[in-house]
């Protein structure tokens, strides 16, 4: 088993410091409301369940510091809230738990470890309805399965999305092996998936990210599992750059492209990708390599962080509560 | 204008050392045989067509330094031809070079200038031929051309074949912008293409390798160009990993896919792409960048070096004397 990403133990937030990984495993012991906002903000944590789970703990800290009737807990609380101010998940979190400030620091983290219980709970499901939309499609073989960026624990508490899918399938005996795309510009897949994949055991291979298609039309995997960032209302999938051709390569080559997210992520205020506005994060990422320059100094660079794969090429969803097969014109 | 990539001067064979670029701009000045035989090596020079000048020139050292008709020169010249046992074209210049060894240094000389103005003359041509192609398609209009790899004069002498098109197109002032990928796991287009599309002053934006297909699909270039390895009978072609998921991503946008080649790269032996072995380099170069690790110890991957892209997805082939237009059903 892993490293829980992020646990309350006797008064502290114990949290992997994701920052250092894979080259060291440390684990850092948070006491403070501030500590916290610290480690959200550097990415000693990140993903936005581990993040929401991390501020809902923050809260906790805040009221046995402080009392959760003081204005050092309402300061604090803000500070957590706007950490990182795109994921809605922290901010979510955050309300959640501070609703409760006027009982006290022990209904507080009553909440705050049930938010994390349910997180876990609905990695747990997404890890078995996406095992058994896999096998289906295998006919209960083995399967190989192609995956992008890091989806695992360390992003999500607990298991995760797509890597939930790979990690129920290796504990039933069911994984030949997992192929992580090592996940241009930040290489989440090169220094997280592979790490988590080794934690639990998995055989896998690393293959950068654009060789991914070609081995798809080689037959080298079964089915190709993605998490997602934002799932509009007709199914089309924001996810981490390379998703698109990913899903181009499975359509091409008839494998089965599955996304895995929770019920929080489809967004049925956005129409359709289209209405999706995707983050350029400047060119230092693409211009060099895990710190080092590689590019002619002020050489510019198109950075998209995420693309958006149409609905038509993607098979299934797969949710903590349900399979939607987009390839039988099920609606979301 | 770039520096030529390898030149005859006064007796020296003067190469630019590629193994440093873009950080540092050295030019070796190489005067013995087996000098040349180390830098072919080592990648100090590197590309099909430019190694097979190398060689050629390498023989015309050794002519000088031994004598034409003697056994140091014959070592040599078996030295040379074996330098990269892989690149077809490096054996087959040595041995046009090394056929007048009965005629003296010289002719030998004049036959490795002669292989060299060849080279130049085809990259002129392919990259004149592109370009009207490319305008063909545009309708006039300046285009915006997207590619992988390094395919300009650091690999081939003179212009290159794809970056040739792109260069010709910006000397025509019908160059909107260049959209290099960076091509992982070596980076050439990271390193090198960006290099020589500053040097030619030509306006360019850096792509991580996955982003390619995406921004194909919202428009962002009007024509892909690449160079290849190895074009098939039919047409089917190998070229550096990453060149199929463009050929899925310009297919599905409805973008043109050109492959740039000299003839000398179409090989009626072999009948489709199906034949084509395709060598995987092994996990270093994936599990880390330039040395330093990125993965955990250990991990596992798989590392085609090539792919191959299918005529279906291919529009047209340019070389120096024709056009096969693939998409009306032209043959080679």
């Amino acid at each position: 088993m892993t490293t829980p990403t992020i646990e309350w133990i006797e008064g502290e937030v114990r949290l992997i410091d994701q920052t250092l990984l894979p080259h060291e495993e440390k684990v850092l012991a948070i006491t403070d409301p501030h500590e916290m906002v610290e480690a959200i903000r550097c990415l000693a944590v990140r993903g936005a369940p581990a993040i929401g789970v991390a501020g809902a703990y923050g809260v906790a800290l805040a009221a046995s510091r402080y009392g959760s009737d003081t204005g050092d807990f309402a300061e604090a609380v803000q500070a957590l809230r706007e950490a990182r101010p795109t994921a809605v998940n922290l901010a979510r979190m955050v309300d959640r738990t501070a609703a409760f400030a006027d009982q006290g620091f022990e209904r507080i983290l009553t909440e705050a470890h049930a938010i994390r219980a349910e997180e876990l709970q609905a990695s747990v499901s997404m890890g078995e309805l996406g095992a058994d939309l896999v096998l289906e499609f295998t006919g209960g073989r083995p399967a190989r399965a192609m995956t992008i960026c890091n989806t695992g624990g360390l992003a999500t508490i607990a298991r995760g999305t797509a890597l939930a899918v790979v990690q129920t399938l290796h504990e039933r005996g069911s994984l030949v092996e997992a192929l992580p795309l090592e996940t241009r510009p930040l290489l989440q897949g090169g220094r997280l998936t592979t790490w988590e994949l080794a934690r639990m055991g998995a055989p896998h291979r690393l293959l950068v990210d654009s060789a991914g298609p070609f081995l798809l039309s080689q037959s080298a995997a079964d089915v190709v599992v993605i998490g997602a960032d934002r799932v509009a209302a007709n199914g089309d999938t924001a996810n981490k750059i390379g998703s698109f051709s990913l899903a181009l390569g499975a359509s091409h080559a008839g494998v089965p492209f599955i996304v895995v997210a929770p019920e929080s992520t489809i967004d049925m205020e956005t129409p359709t990708g289209a209405a999706i506005e995707i983050e350029d994060r400047g060119p230092e990422e693409v211009t060099g390599f895990n710190g080092v320059p590689v590019s002619p100094p002020g050489t510019r660079a198109l950075n998209p962080a995420f693309d958006v794969t149409p609905v038509e090429l993607i098979t299934a969803l797969v949710t903590e509560k349900r399979v939607v097969r987009f390839d039988r014109e099920e609606k979301l």
